[in-house]
C-alpha cells in the first residue's frame, strides 16, 4: 500500500512541531519561547494552519494574529523592559506564518542592528544577560494572563 | 530671542521627511517606496505622529497600520509576483513607527536570509532586476488604487 504523503510538496516544521517551548495554544496560534541564548525574551507567535503571508487570511484572522502579537509585546515590555521591540515576518525558509517578536537592548550583541545583521560585538555582558534570563519565568506568566 | 527646539530631545527623521518616495499620504499614515537598487517595490508604511511601539497605539490605530500594511503588500503581491513578502517593524535606530514591507525573490542578494544579513551573492541577475524596476509605475498606481 503506498502512503498518503504528497512526496511534490515539501514537509513543513511549523506544521509539525511547536517550534520552541510552548507557552499558549488557542485553537487559532500558539505562543512559543525560542531557545536563544543571546535574546532571553525572544517569542515567537505561529498562526497554526499552513499560510504563507498575511494577505492569504481573512481580515478576521490577520486581527486575530496580530492582537496576539501586541499581547506578547505587551507582556515582554511589562516584564523585561527592553529598550525596543522588533517585529517581523519574514518566512524566507519556513514559508509557515509566524512573527518574531525580539526584545532589545542597546548592548545586545547586534544593536543598533537587526538580529540577523552581522554581530557587532564579540562579547555581551553575562550579568546583564543572565538578569535578562531570571526574568523567564515572570515572562511565562505575564503571556499566559494575557492570553487565559 | 531664543528659538523654541528642544535641545534635549534628538530630533526624529521622520517627523522631519516623508521617508521616502510618498506615494499615499492619509490623516494618520503614510506609504513610501524607498530608492533601494536591489529591491525595487521596498515600501515603507510610516505612523505620522512620532509614536515608538505598536503597543503606544490605540488598538483603533494598530488595526489602521496593520490594514495598510495588508494593503500594501496586496498591492506588491498583485504587481510584483514575488516569491515571498518580508514584514518587519524594527525601528532601533529610527524609533518612529515604520514597517518595511519588501519583496523578496529567490535570486535576490539576501534570500533566503533577511535583508540585513550579509550579502549571499555577489551580484544579482541585472536582467531579473531591470523587469522588476519597470514595474514600478503599476506599483504606483496599485498603491494609490487600494487608498482612494
Amino acid at each position: 500500500m503506498s502512503t498518503l504523503i504528497n512526496r511534490d510538496v515539501p514537509p513543513c516544521e511549523l506544521c509539525e512541531v511547536d517550534g520552541g517551548e510552548l507557552i499558549v495554544k488557542t485553537d487559532k496560534l500558539r505562543v512559543v519561547l525560542v531557545d536563544d541564548a543571546n535574546y532571553p525574551g525572544f517569542c515567537r507567535v505561529i498562526w497554526n494552519a499552513h499560510a504563507k503571508e498575511m494577505t492569504d487570511l481573512s481580515i478576521e484572522d490577520r486581527s486575530a494574529i496580530m492582537q496576539a502579537v501586541c499581547k506578547t509585546e505587551q507582556a515582554i515590555r511589562d516584564v523585561m523592559a527592553p529598550q525596543k521591540i522588533n517585529l517581523a515576518s519574514l518566512g524566507n525558509m519556513v514559508p509557515h506564518l509566524h512573527w518574531h517578536v525580539i526584545p532589545r537592548y542597546t548592548d545586545d550583541l547586534h544593536f543598533p542592528d537587526p538580529i540577523w545583521a552581522s554581530e557587532k560585538k564579540t562579547a555581551v555582558d553575562a550579568a546583564a544577560l543572565n538578569a535578562r534570563r531570571a526574568l523567564l519565568p515572570a515572562l511565562r506568566t505575564a503571556l499566559v494572563s494575557r492570553f487565559y
